[in-house]
C-alpha cells in the first residue's frame, strides 16, 4: 500500500466551496477521458461515510472524530477507486483528496494539522501527481455555494471569516507543495480556466510519458 | 484530552461475541448504579458510525478502514458519554473498549496492531481503570452468538478459527496488561461469574476511595 504499482497519473482539485473547483474537475476529466471521481466519497463505503459528515450540525462532530471519519472514507476510496484505476494505468482525477483535510482542520485548529499528518501517513500514504488548487474570493464563493442549497450545507453553515481563513489555507498549500500545486485564478470565465488548467495537465502528462 | 480529570472509574468488559460479557457488564453496572455503555457505539454519532460496521457482509471494509471507523466511534463515545461521565466522579461500565480493537485486529493480521496503537495513543488516549475478560470456549460462544440472529453478525460470520484466535488474543491481552485486566473463567453460572466481578469491583473501588 505504501509503495503501490503507479503506471497511472492522479490528479486532484481543491479550494473553496463555490470555487468552480467540481466543475473544473468534471472539464478536464472529460477532456482527457479520464476517471473521475470525489471525496469525501468515491467509493460505495465512502459514500456511506461521506453523508455522516456533509449532513447535519456542524458541531455535530468534534475536529478529532472527523479526521479520522475523513482518513476512513479516504482509505476506501484509495483501495476501492483511486489505486485500481493507477494500476490499470488511468488517468483519475479527483474533487478533493488529502489537501482538503491538511486545509479544513488546519484553518479549524493549527494544532489538528499534526494529526492529519500523522493519520495520513500511517494509513494513506499516496500523495496525487498533480494538484490545481482554484483560488476564488470567499465572499464570491460561499454566494455560489450557499445558493445551491445541496443539503450537504455542513461546512458551508461555517462562515464567511472561516472561508477566508481556508483560502489561506490553500494558498500556503500551494507554498507547502511547490513541485505538484499549481495555482489557478478562479475570477475568469468558467471556459477560460477550463483551457489553461488542460494545456498545463496536458503539459504535465506529455513530461510524464516522455520522461 | 491525554490528561482528562478522571474522578470517576472506567470500567470495561472485553471477550469474544457470546461470551457473556454484555450480561456480566449489565449485572455489574446494575450492582454498581454505574453508568453503562458499549462499543462500538456508546452516543449518539457512534450509533450511526457502528451500524456501519456491525452490518452486512465480512469483507465490506479492509482491516485498516475498520480500524479507522472503530476508532472514529471511539472517539464520539470518549467524549460525548465517557469523559463527562469521569468528570463528574461516575462509575462507567462499557461492553467492550480498545482492547476489542487490539485483539480483534491483532487476529486478523498481526501486523495492524501497530496501527491500531497508534491511532489509539494519537486520537484517543484513554485506558480502562478495569477490565474483565470473560474467557470462553470458543465453539460453546460461537453457538449463543449465532443463535440470537439479531442482524448484527459481520463478525460472527467470520467463523470458528477466527473466534479461536480471538481467544488466545484475549488471553494474551491479559498477559499484556496484568495490572488492569481480570480474566474470568466463562464457563460457569452466570450468577455465579457476576458475584465474583462483583466482588473483585467492589475491592477495588475500595482501594481506590482509601488509596
Amino acid at each position: 500500500m505504501t509503495a503501490p504499482a503507479r503506471r497511472g497519473v492522479f490528479i486532484t482539485f481543491e479550494g473553496i466551496d463555490g470555487s468552480g473547483k467540481s466543475t473544473q474537475a468534471r472539464a478536464l476529466a472529460e477532456r482527457l477521458g479520464a476517471a473521475l471521481t470525489r471525496e469525501p466519497g468515491g467509493s460505495e463505503g465512502a459514500e456511506e461515510i461521506r453523508r455522516l459528515l456533509v449532513e447535519g450540525e456542524a458541531a455535530r462532530w468534534s475536529a478529532e472524530t472527523e479526521i479520522l471519519l475523513f482518513t476512513a472514507a479516504r482509505r476506501d476510496h484509495l483501495e476501492k477507486t483511486i489505486l485500481p484505476a493507477l494500476e490499470r494505468g488511468a488517468v483519475i482525477v479527483s474533487d478533493r483528496f488529502a489537501d482538503s483535510t491538511r486545509v479544513y482542520q488546519g484553518a479549524a485548529r493549527a494544532a489538528l494539522r499534526e494529526k492529519v499528518d500523522l493519520l495520513h501517513a500511517a494509513m494513506i500514504g499516496l500523495e496525487p501527481d498533480l494538484t490545481f488548487v482554484i483560488d476564488t474570493d470567499p465572499d464570491v464563493a460561499l454566494r455560489r455555494g450557499l445558493a445551491r442549497h445541496s443539503g450537504e450545507d455542513r461546512f458551508e453553515s461555517l462562515g464567511a471569516a472561516f472561508q477566508h481563513r481556508l483560502r489561506t489555507g490553500f494558498l500556503a498549500l500551494a507554498r507547502e507543495y511547490p513541485q505538484r500545486v499549481r495555482l489557478i485564478a478562479g475570477d475568469r470565465a468558467p471556459d477560460d480556466i477550463a483551457s489553461d488548467i488542460a494545456t498545463q495537465a496536458q503539459a504535465f502528462l506529455a513530461g510524464r510519458a516522455h520522461g
